[in-house]
């Protein structure tokens, strides 16, 4: 299977998508993101780790594979606006796909407290946000309303085109390692993300693709972790935004994949996310949302805890961008940079003296 | 020649760079960006056109494909410390690459006013940022100073393995294309990314694997338009921060790309390239970086003018992506969100009213 990036998920996983002679192949050249192998990170765990770093999408998240799928069956439909209730990367991949289609987009949010910067990137291209005087579930069930009634076409994660495309990540990292990785570690929010992996990887192993599966790592922020406590949590919290939830929509479909795969789900603090967050920065070079550092962290607690198979083969799925949410970099340093007088001497003793503070 | 994104550019194009059998195959898998068909712009403008999109390197720019080859270089050459003068995607490229390679990266910043936002990924990847009591340019220079007599490796645009690096872009367009454009539009700030891609496009047409070479079309913001003045602009002026320069370090090989290949230069107003940028996003689905859009702008100018060829086959670099400056997208919307009640009616209602306004 060719990793091309000059085609879209649609173009090159037909044969595995609900693809039929009437669906347009809608791309912004999404996929193709690259498996970057942690050399300093494997190195200090014993493992062969990769990262997936799906912040290479189009818009910057994994949620444009689920969204090219969603919008190209819209069309093909013959729907002319699609709405979503979403305040992050659902909103700016539904919005960037509708402008390539020259679909209406409707993005709905709760009012109050809006972080516009989450919002930048749906505005620019070119989605009508709505505010409403209420909370999140209550935007959803409006949007839920709203499109089971209209010839609107509802794209939230209930949309079932949306695992659908979401699963071609599956398909890539067996294309790039020939084969199904030992382990593959998630961060799980609404835990349709490890429900479309795991039907990828069962796919593509059904289709004799990869000669084996992997053990399904999930991993959920300690302050909303409905799946390791085994209920919903009513006021999820974490830093990592983009997994704050308490009731996952795909819950039976986590589960489904951790126990069929042998796998495990359980949970990490955010500290030890933000830790996760800034080693791969820091040791790899690699720029995340904290969310998607959860999967790390989780491989780091196991290892912490002797529970890591010496040798595996491990593949992180880091779900989003860094630059999704500069501000948590600028957070974690705190301060503003030393400042000198311009000349060489002045900037030159301040190099060899934070030279001595590493290495003391 | 593979655009396997399971590689980065060294491994790839090895026989066209500077490698020997001592050069580190670093990578974090810049490169192989998508070039997307811009089929709505193509229809208004009556020509063939395509947007080359590198924000989606691993560090949101285009910087990362120089800066790839000037990090192994360093790493061959046994330096463990890189040094660059720079408040933005430079300092991103700098920083990560150094990450990934173990070595100390130190950023050197003008202090006062200092937007912190625009250095997060450089402060995330662990760079030590120092500023100075001074302003860019004197900045650029202790950084010359030290680099010469330190064993400290100068990674400015002036390290000529970033133009080799970069030069790689244009051998990707011909690889997509299977020849070159017949245009190449690019934004020109320190016009190294100009100088570069039109060594890569002579390079490869020397090499047989272009039957063509592109005219290449210039772009400077009308605030810091040097080339086009025919002299230094002392205090340049544009919204498009990453081509504000008023003395171009490359200038004397963008002269020569622009005559060589009898191309153009030209300026575009900073609201050209806001209705450029604007464009891009809700007419194709891609978010850029202003200063990216100035090459599309140049080329609705020249169509406006009456001076684009009908049915060119038209490539538009866009450097950078939208999420590395935010504000600027939230800043052209200007208000908040409209709020209703949370009931199915009253955002109906005001779907309804959008409807209408947007037709009306």
């Amino acid at each position: 299977m060719s990793t091309d990036r000059q085609s879209g998920i649609i173009a090159r996983y037909r044969e595995f998508l609900p693809v039929t002679e009437k669906t347009p192949l809608v791309s912004l050249h999404e996929g193709t993101t690259p498996l970057i192998h942690a050399a300093n990170l494997s190195k200090q765990l014993g493992v062969e780790l990769y990262v997936k770093y799906e912040g290479l999408n189009p818009t910057g998240s994994f949620k444009d594979r689920g969204m090219v799928m969603a919008v190209a069956k819209a069309v093909e439909e013959g729907s002319t606006t699609i709405m979503c209730a979403s305040t992050g990367n659902t909103s700016a991949a539904a919005a960037a796909y509708a402008a390539r289609c020259g679909l209406r987009c409707i993005v709905l949010i709760p009012s109050g407290n809006i972080a516009l910067g989450k919002l930048a990137q749906a505005i620019a291209y070119g989605a009508e946000v709505i505010a409403i005087d209420g909370n999140f579930d209550e935007a959803l069930n409006i949007v839920r309303e709203i499109t089971a009634k209209e010839p609107i076409t509802l794209v939230n994660s209930v949309n079932p085109y949306r695992i659908e495309g979401q699963k071609t990540a599956a398909f890539e990292i067996v294309d790039a390692l020939g084969d199904a990785p030992d382990i593959l570690a998630i961060p799980v929010g609404n835990a349709g993300n490890i429900t479309a992996y795991w039907k990828g990887f069962k796919e593509y192993h059904a289709a004799g693709k990869a000669q084996s599966r992997p053990h399904m790592y999930g991993f959920q922020a300690a302050g909303a972790a409905p799946l390791v406590h085994g209920e919903p949590v009513p006021n999820p919290e974490t830093i990592a935004t983009a997994i704050r939830i308490g009731n996952p929509a795909s819950k039976d479909g986590a589960l489904n994949a951790i126990s069929e795969s042998n796998g495990l789900v359980d949970s990490v603090t955010d500290e030890e996310i933000l830790e996760a967050y800034q080693l791969l920065a820091k040791s790899e070079g690699v720029f995340c949302e904290p969310a998607s550092a959860a999967s790390l962290a989780g491989v780091i607690k196991l290892h912490k805890a002797g529970k890591l198979p010496a040798g595996a083969k491990i593949a992180c799925v880091l779900t989003g961008n860094g630059l999704k949410d500069p501000n948590i970099a600028l957070k974690l340093v705190g301060s503003e940079p030393r400042t000198v007088p311009a000349t060489h001497e002045a900037v030159m003793n301040l190099v060899r003296q934070q030279e001595k503070e590493v290495s003391s």
